[in-house]
């Protein structure tokens, strides 16, 4: 059996697969990319991705991509530990969820990404040039190319509706998590469904964001907590796969951006 | 056993799942609410489907929202005449399209839906005291509702990225077909894929914008016939689900926008 995952270490849906991975203890290959070579822009890799993005999971050589089609193949395939309701309507609720994570969250988490966690800083020393050749490369991303300035970022208005979908996620997550009880989004159990999300609010507090929920949505700041403690957590999340450690020199971090988040609530 | 299906008659979630119905031969009551009355925003709604859109299926009481939660589930629940493959990486694969469908064309058909479609007709008419109060009450598109104005309807530029998002559907369509060897885009069977996209094709050349694909995406228009002419097509797509049967005032039907995408491919 073969079993290899092409991620960057830094990138919340690779994150999604990889703890999924150290939950199910099984074991993978890296294949590690490196984003600044666009390695995932390359033909050899777009045969595999048609999207241009990671993570793909190589099994047995046949090519897995989408992380949540990905989270839903190694919960087929790989039937040791769990995580995935067995209960059809609870999977139901499962998936209702998941796709509400793709289809709000997982895009918004990109815009405060590029704009605080230090991504700029390599397009501003890019020429014009070969910024827009780039762009043209992405398959999947270039109305988002095309919503920033590649020296000034994006604009508040993006920022604070990125902050307001956050704000609906959270509000969808006490929802779920009053709905079955908890601790966990889908009830007793630790599912596909936390891990979904994880990586994206871990994101927004290693930019300093996490005033959005910290003193407002209780439920989400003990979530939040249990779900970075797991053993599997801490094995996912490695060294260098936040921001913050990847760019020791700006300033992220818990509370880093308080200031931006207090005028986003005042201007609600 | 009970099943109900919460829908409005021209919506294309609420279509994806009348045609698995269909296809499935599954008997079904059909609680068809009245988008004018805006009863999907309504308490007892919301409680039934926290995003306050349509179709929810109640099984035997219990509410499943999201539309390809709602297909998955169908699969998961009724097993007679399968439309999902059994094969886990053909699966996979499904799912990946599944997403795609969800993050990409599902959303941008809405744009010339608004646009072209006749639902300005309604806010026009309604004063911007309402309509500002039915955007508070949606619970996922306060964003979109933000994103036009309720006399003109929506720039070009949003138009035209609506189009380039059908592009890039159409794209992606002509690689499915060619990668697992048609007619459908799974592969040899009529699957959920299928479904999840047919309605927002049917869509925009219900809008007279079929230009898009017609002499360009030969795949997209031979698939498209096909799928239209099944059977269980006819049964979903029953008379009034079209927005130029609902609006026979309007300028609407194959071809009747060409010259806004004529635009389009010239601005390209």
């Amino acid at each position: 059996m073969s079993l290899e995952l092409y991620n960057f270490s830094q990138s919340t849906c690779s994150l999604k697969v990889r703890l999924q991975l150290a939950e199910k203890e099984i074991t993978w290959t890296d294949k590690r990319l490196i984003s600044s070579d666009n390695e995932h822009l390359s033909d050899w890799y777009l045969k595999l991705n048609p999207n241009g993005v990671v993570p793909t999971l190589l099994h047995n050589g046949k090519p897995i991509y989408e992380s949540t089609a990905i989270l839903e193949y190694l919960e087929d395939e790989f039937r040791q530990k769990k995580f995935r309701p067995t209960d059809p309507f609870l999977c139901s609720q499962l998936r209702a969820w998941l796709i509400f994570v793709d289809v709000w969250p997982a895009p918004a988490v990109r815009t405060p990404s590029f704009h605080f966690g230090g991504l700029l800083e390599k397009f501003k020393k890019m020429s014009q040039e070969k910024f827009e050749e780039l762009k043209e490369k992405r398959p999947l991303k270039k109305e988002f190319y095309n919503s920033f300035d590649k020296n000034s970022g994006f604009s508040e208005k993006d920022i604070f509706t990125s902050f307001s979908i956050f704000e609906r996620t959270f509000i969808r997550m006490e929802y779920l998590l009053k709905e079955f009880g908890g601790p966990w989004l889908m009830g007793k159990d630790y599912t596909i469904g936390d891990m979904a999300i994880l990586p994206s609010i871990d994101r927004m507090e290693d930019l300093g964001l996490d005033d959005l929920w910290n003193k407002r949505f209780e439920g989400v700041k003990h979530w939040l907590e249990k779900a970075q403690t797991r053993p599997a957590s801490k094995i996912a999340f490695y060294r260098g796969s936040r921001l913050s450690e990847q760019f020791p020199e700006l300033n992220l971090g818990r509370g880093a951006n308080s200031s931006v988040v207090e005028k986003y609530l005042k201007s609600k």
